[in-house]
């Protein structure tokens, strides 16, 4: 089997393109695709910092550098949270709110044009097979974890 | 649209579990994910470490952190090219050569256990819509270049 043909080798080329398309877009509004995925996983109640990361499937180091430049630009702001004084959460600011608005039509496009040119019957197939694929991940990380057990 | 309905929000999630599967795996043999790749793309006539970031899409900071990493593990080794001076090329020491086997096992069990439990007709649709997404994904780029130029 040639590397060409493998599963992982197809899903990894289309996301490292679908970041490199990302990326490219919010650089043009001086941000960047990591930027762009926490300002449309921040809540109107506001977001606690440490849900983000789990929700968002990044790893923490990489999360504090991107919330400390988000921050800096002026787009979110922290505080206490009011009934438990050691949860902090995230909110966006004016400018914040502006530019989730902005990323949400960058995803908004892309996937409107994927829907209107692929059949809606194969992208059923296809996110049927992706559920598919990601449980059977899951079931050898159990398997994994049982018989480390 | 929610996030979770997005193509995005699919393909990089499966993209992480897979990187953590593989990673996890790797972990048992001291090694990581990038290495493996590695491991898989050097030929057996050494391969010029110029053309390995590119054929794997890796940045060339991290590809040079993980080749020196392999250099100091003792899975390869660096020899200027016969004909041309100024060109290295990569090969893999007998370690190396072990590794790979190990790593293209790994690849391909994952594999096989997708083939076996998805029916054929669904994953080659699958395959048919990941090419018409990096198409699309291609063409936008194009569009993107036209009109900045």
């Amino acid at each position: 089997m040639h590397a060409k043909d493998t599963i992982d080798f197809h899903i990894r080329a289309v996301w490292a393109s679908i970041s490199r398309m990302y990326n490219s877009q919010a650089n043009d509004h001086n941000g960047t695709m990591s930027i762009g995925y926490v300002l449309l996983n921040v809540d109107k109640e506001g977001t606690p910092s440490t849900s983000l990361g789990p929700q968002m499937g990044m790893e923490s180091t990489s999360l504090s550098r991107t919330l400390k430049r988000m921050e800096e630009q002026g787009l979110i702001y922290r505080e206490k949270d009011v009934t438990d004084g050691r949860m902090v959460r995230i909110f966006l600011t004016d400018l914040g709110k502006e530019m989730r608005k902005l990323s949400r039509n960058i995803v908004l496009d892309f996937n409107k044009t994927v829907h209107e040119r692929i059949p809606k019957e194969k992208l059923d197939v296809f996110f049927e097979v992706m559920v598919h694929i990601q449980s059977i991940l899951n079931s050898q990380k159990l398997f994994k974890e049982k018989s480390a057990a």
